[in-house]
């Protein structure tokens, strides 16, 4: 199977530079890498983290929207406030995490219209009138975003620990109280602290997921 | 800026290979990366299309859950099918792409949860009683997955063309008659025509997205 991703020697006619991600690449983006559940006490330092953020945000949005947000908590007091509202077997994951992102969308996101789509700034009207668009388009972009994060962790040769397990709210509450923004996913950061206790769950059979016309 | 991603001499104690995903890579995935509307003809064959796949479903779900399904469109006799349903402007993209990936959703993903997630088997029969709930794991966990194989895409070295714009109860009714999957997001897969014919659209200020505590 993973010979067919040995593209170096394609010789089509494409502007694609196709040897540009290799296979150990792929396998630190995909096939190798670990959701991480323990971290050791090596540092992430903010400009890592804007580096993570820096990959993040130029993966493709509709119609370059851009929902996603994302607070990173590193201090000792941002940990204290966040902690309390997660699932309490989650809690020591993120204690043990150098950084934590909180992924939040951003419900008036339509707001930046003028400057992130200049070909439509009219849109910045029909959004702020239809609220249901907006969730529609915060409901879809902002996993689809959170998806590019999870990978930008792991491009920036760190490991992510991504946790659905917390209370929404109680978040929303504590950061986000005069705000628009509305947490979605919280993903714990760092360098594992060993291999994870157990193998690798299994994925669909191909048989089970891939159709072909 | 980018000086940060050039980990290669990091020098912390971590099992992570830090110098697997280099700073090329991270730029054919993330920022050089730009979104198709056009192809050429050079074909992309099954297997690099199950290549594709084969990364997309190594990335993390909620609980394993794995809800994302792929169609994937390349003969004329798919195409045929398939272009009706897509918004009129989008028509001519998907005719000059080589494959056209159905990205769709299974709202009966709880029926693999025996082989996906054989810690917690039981959670089949509770996911069959709580369709709601499974509504909610397809509706984030289903981008979040189109997220990833956007990526895995441009790491077998091809470009991405996702689009919106589709009748997604007509595609449902032409490929999904009698099944459980239900389509949320179409993308062209080919090696693109040349270069866009405009510039990237900006992306968000970091002061606008991103919070820290």
């Amino acid at each position: 199977m993973l010979c067919i991703y040995e593209l170096e020697d394609f010789d089509g006619t494409t502007s694609v530079p196709l040897s540009r991600v290799g296979a150990d690449a792929r396998a630190a983006l995909f096939t190798d890498a670990r959701t991480a559940y323990s971290f050791t006490d090596v540092p992430v330092d903010d400009a890592m983290l804007t580096g993570i953020w820096e990959l993040t945000r130029w993966a493709p949005t509709a119609a370059n929207l851009q929902p996603l947000r994302v607070l990173f908590v590193r201090t000792p007091e941002g940990k204290e406030r966040l902690l309390p509202h997660l699932d309490e077997g989650n809690r020591p994951k993120s204690a043990s995490a150098p950084a934590v992102a909180v992924l939040a969308v951003d419900n008036r996101f339509h707001e930046h219209i003028p400057h992130i789509l200049p070909i439509k700034p009219e849109l910045r009207e029909h959004f702020a009138a239809e609220p249901a668009q907006r969730d529609g388009i915060t409901s879809f972009n902002g996993p689809l975003q959170a998806g590019y994060f999870i990978l930008a962790v792991r491009a920036c040769g760190l490991a992510a620990g991504p946790m659905a397990g917390f209370d929404a709210a109680g978040i929303d509450k504590e950061f986000f109280p005069d705000s628009s923004w509305h947490s979605v996913l919280v993903v714990n950061i760092g360098h594992p602290a060993g291999p994870p206790e157990f193998g690798r769950m299994p994925r669909l059979a191909h048989e089970d997921a891939v159709a072909w016309v």
